[in-house]
């Protein structure tokens, strides 16, 4: 097996593990979350922890000498040049709620940055890849290829963000600047965003305060599927942080016009 | 069979139609859109449309003396004195955008409201239902009952609305003054909110400017599951307008202290 064979093999265990894993948790009664930030709500559930696991033995089989980043339990060094970055449930206040909108985010990186990356959501049992050459999706309407709606003017565009604040107050004023100029405005999806972007149903999803395991993912299938992923500033965006995924070139132009002028914090 | 065995098995036949009404228009390139108010983005899709025909033949099938109001196609007569209450699609900002949080509603009412109700989620393939002695749901972990959380303060609550704006300046202003109060509020599910308040995964749900069709099926699914909803002074809340629906006593009534003080319009 070629290593992209390998890498997308990969992918895949590991979000078939991470669904079987996640499962018991999602829905509950009872479910436990821890409060992991003194003060804020950012809960950590018994599957999310499970899942990270359960990623982790598969790397252990399939990618020994591969390196690991997870949200849950830290960097693993390796010695391939390949990382995996594991984001196992992102959306941890949608999973809560039990809304459908939570994924698991997987990213195959090298020294460029993700070069293949997973979105899934177990419970709708709906899987999203991009990179190495591929670009699709599977779910209840079947296989089907991946592609953004492509470039057309903010006035057109649907854009999405999980919450309105976004985050300072400086990047919520710019957020809803851009969405001013937007047709529609929606919120609450979490990493489902990234996926109806590349999905070709919505333009733009911007966010800030991201770490690299919430958006190595996303970047590799948006890119895979003809759209934009940078921060603010028009660079890379795979360390997290600000992020701006266009489905086209007019609208990520248009929306770092506006993005661009927030202060650095 | 009896009127109640009669009126679950239509409700069902409804939704099966509604499924298959809807499938071909959810997340199809080109799919067009309407703009049914002028200067605002009410899209109405063929979907809709279809959908409500669908349930519309299977109402002259299987009761066709009960009245029918529709969100697409109005009112037709009866002279049962059973209601069919329809929206085809409950949340087409979240269809067009290509989200799994719209629904369909449906409700059988009477004179004194709505005494079963369905809300499906077609692309998922989830249906919960509630009335007449019922109150379940079905999807991809299978059959399970509904029950909602029962009653807890507010500072333990989820709170969900649509559009964090809400409604009127003074609606989203008393929201945001609960909202504040409880634990985690999250936004963008339409009608799936109600449908994870009923199955006790959340707390609360605020919406203003609702119509008749928009609620009277999360009634009738909540009431069965053993939440409340009410308008904002406490009264019938199948009208529609503002709506405040809970999963216990304490939530209600705690929501309902902030909430009564906004100005009728």
């Amino acid at each position: 097996m070629d290593q992209s064979d390998s890498l997308i093999a990969t992918a895949h265990a590991l979000a078939d593990a991470a669904r079987a894993a996640i499962r018991p948790y999602f829905r509950q009664p009872g479910l436990e979350a821890d409060n992991k930030l003194a003060g804020g709500f950012d809960p950590v559930t018994a599957g999310d922890r499970a899942a990270e696991l359960a990623m982790r033995d598969v790397l252990r089989d399939m990618r020994p000498d591969d390196a690991i980043i997870g949200e849950e339990f830290g960097q693993t060094d390796g010695k391939s040049g390949i990382s995996w970055v594991l984001d196992p449930i992102d959306g941890t206040r949608g999973f809560l709620s039990g809304t459908p909108t939570w994924g698991v985010l997987i990213a195959a990186a090298d020294e460029t940055g993700p070069i293949f990356g997973v979105i899934d959501q177990p419970y709708i049992g709906e899987r999203f890849w991009g990179g190495l050459g591929q670009a699709a999706m599977d779910g209840p309407f079947g296989p089907r290829p991946l592609k953004t709606l492509g470039s057309r003017p903010l006035s057109e565009a649907i854009i999405f963000t999980t919450f309105p604040e976004v985050g300072s107050k400086a990047e919520g004023a710019a957020f809803h600047q851009v969405a001013q100029t937007c047709r529609l405005t929606r919120y609450g999806m979490d990493c489902y965003a990234y996926a109806l972007l590349a999905a070709g149903h919505i333009d733009v999803v911007i966010e800030a305060g991201l770490s690299n395991y919430d958006i190595q993912a996303p970047i590799a299938v948006i890119q895979a599927a003809g759209g934009i992923v940078t921060d603010w500033q028009g660079g890379p965006a795979h360390q997290g942080g600000r992020v701006l995924a266009a489905a086209g070139a007019e609208q990520h132009a248009a929306a770092l016009e506006i993005l661009r002028h927030v202060p650095l914090d």
